[in-house]
């Protein structure tokens, strides 16, 4: 497996996209806020949607869709509006762009799914859209999966885009990626969009099980289950044009490894974010328990602040433990910064360490870790700091 | 039932207080840290404690001698250490200094109970505090109830009291109270502290039940159940002097409005924060959900950044419904502000309701009205905005 130099969504054999600006983002803003993703053959496609009781018109339109099991030809994704809360009418909008797409690409009805990110409440100005349709189609190519990752972006200050190569004994086949979001991590609701293309060729069910275990190691390491945006949403495209069926194996450790990287990158992207702290949990009863203890301290606002704080407070480290439900006593736990043991037994090991774990705390990026002592099970999430950066752009813009 | 001005621990009969300046936070830091409160009659005590699986040293000491069912005089309570995660030595230092009180005090062993709040993990200076001792015991005072409120202080900008007279057949009972904290509203961590007295003459399993009652609709409405700090105590000190046996729904109700008041003026205290939202939910299919509901509302930081920025983004406000469990139709969801209908049936009414929306924003207090149109449930709950300055609070102190 090697890293593809700039691979995104179109690294993959027979993968095509297009972008364009349809001043969704604000009249004559000049962004890329509409696209397209259109593979040459059919595609098996797994998805994952979010749990929340709320779901965006285009969820609620795939999802659909999806169900049956049918193969997909890709999506058509716009940033700048939500196209949630939005009733019937945003439901109907939403078939009438993708219906649009089809018919000017040449696919039959039911070929695209859909996608959104953006503000919510506020109708999607679907006339501009219809407008960039013809554009959108013909400029399909896969130089372009660059303006495809930009076209996604909302308070993104950088488009994420990842691929690798897989070499198997009878050829190669690529899965490359890109994503937005996610605001803050979690507890925010800020849209999480990912799509992840390759050219293996493996049947719905395969991908949908390889899907979901990549995503508990990574999205959903990064995000709390059921706390979702109405908008989340994980696509991932195969359409089988390498010819090769890849080792089940193979396939889940490498698309685990782009989903990592995806799920990385958005973290560093968080809104206001200036570290990337990784939290794992060790020692935890079982892993129920690892998961639940490694979230509630990576989500914690007083430890995220503390992050930003570069000041190595560790009562809210496991302050944050023992509200996690997880158990534990905490006359047993250990706390290391980037391999540092600075807190044994529940207590700080020496007042002198006190420089060095603030001059870890001072690097962009570095590693947590917690023991409870009470088991064998563990958990990582990634987690980033909590700065005035943040609310700035909570507060101060609608998104 | 009637408000007593400027009322507090001392407001109802027979309790005394006293506060220090110990240098807990910080050498010649001059800042009240260190208090005692007594009365002069045995009190029954009811009490809550944190459900953090992390308890403060005197949280352990306190909940041990409680659970008896003993009576007890007071409490001696300190501010800028939370004596917690300190070990089997923040065990022993809390009962040396508690025993140092009760004796200077003439009192019994085991007669005064424990508080503690500040910063986590660094060792209670308590030759400091024995010094002090003497000190408190002499100044012990009735008209030192501001005093206590202070001395309990961290980043609060402002000392919470209140205090009701109620008035019976048989003569009057007052019931008074001291708060600290919150830091911000759950998800946080930060230390709640409420000191509760009442001169009425109560068993103290009713004292408990009613103390339960109220936390529920106060200080539970604040914080989630839970997910609490290391250290939130609250105490409700019952020492008959006043002579009245009360009518146990009178009682209860005037605790209620005691406890709301603390807890109102605790958020309107939160850090940073700069507005009161009440958030209430109706239309909830029971109980469980309304709360579930509310308190996610409540607690997300893009609904708590939309209150700082003033912007009536709806569209957040359904987010957060549709992620905390709740079941409903999202298209049946209505929202109020302060009594204008903005959403309906799952739509905004009218884009030209905004700007009367954004007016009732710029209020320093307004009310919020999710009706989920799901049943006949109702949870009102207090929230605050989320502010640049919480972040500078918590990143840039050590608390």
């Amino acid at each position: 497996m090697q890293e593809i130099k700039d691979g995104g969504v179109c690294a993959a054999s027979g993968f095509r996209a297009a972008a364009a600006a349809a001043d969704i983002k604000g009249k004559n803003s000049g962004k890329l806020d509409f696209a397209l993703l259109v593979s040459d053959e059919a595609c098996e496609t797994a998805a994952l949607f979010t749990t929340n009781r709320v779901k965006a018109a285009p969820i609620q339109y795939s999802a659909n869709l999806i169900k049956g099991g049918a193969k997909f030809f890709g999506v058509a994704a716009n940033s700048g509006n939500a196209n949630a809360c939005s009733g019937k009418a945003g439901l109907s909008v939403c078939a009438e762009i993708v219906s649009a797409a089809e018919k000017a690409a040449g696919l039959n009805a039911g070929s695209l799914l859909a996608a959104s990110t953006g503000v919510i409440g506020v109708p999607l100005p679907s006339e501009k859209m219809l407008k960039k349709i013809p554009l959108l189609v013909g400029n399909l190519d896969d130089e372009n999966g660059r303006a495809f990752a930009e076209a996604i972006m909302t308070t993104d200050t950088v488009s994420k885009e990842f691929a690798v190569l897989c070499n198997t004994e009878s050829g190669v086949y690529v899965i490359g990626g890109a994503a937005k979001g996610v605001g803050m991590l979690e507890p925010a609701l800020a849209t999480m969009l990912v799509f992840i293309t390759t050219d293996a060729d493996l049947p719905q069910s395969r991908l949908q099980t390889a899907l979901e275990k990549a995503a508990a190691l990574s999205f959903n390491a990064i995000t709390v289950d059921g706390d979702m945006s109405t908008n989340d949403t994980v696509y991932l495209f195969a359409n089988a044009m390498s010819g090769i069926k890849p080792d089940l194996f193979q396939f889940e450790e490498a698309l685990i490894y782009v989903c990592k990287k995806l799920a990385l990158m958005l973290v560093k992207d968080g809104e206001g974010a200036k570290k990337l702290v990784t939290v794992k949990v060790c020692g935890a009863k079982d892993d129920r328990q690892a998961k639940l203890c490694a979230k509630k301290i990576a989500n914690s606002p007083l430890v995220k602040t503390m992050f930003a704080g570069e000041d190595p407070n560790w009562g809210r480290l496991v302050a944050a433990a023992g509200a996690s439900g997880a158990e534990f006593e905490p006359d047993n736990i250990s706390v290391r910064f980037d391999g540092l043991l600075y807190v044994a037994n529940g207590e700080l090991v020496d007042p002198s360490l006190e420089r060095k774990a603030i001059s870890v705390m001072k690097k962009p990026e570095y590693l947590i870790e917690i023991d409870l002592k009470a088991g064998s099970s563990e958990f990582t999430c990634y987690s980033c700091d909590l700065t005035k950066e943040y609310i700035a752009i909570n507060a101060d813009y609608r998104s």
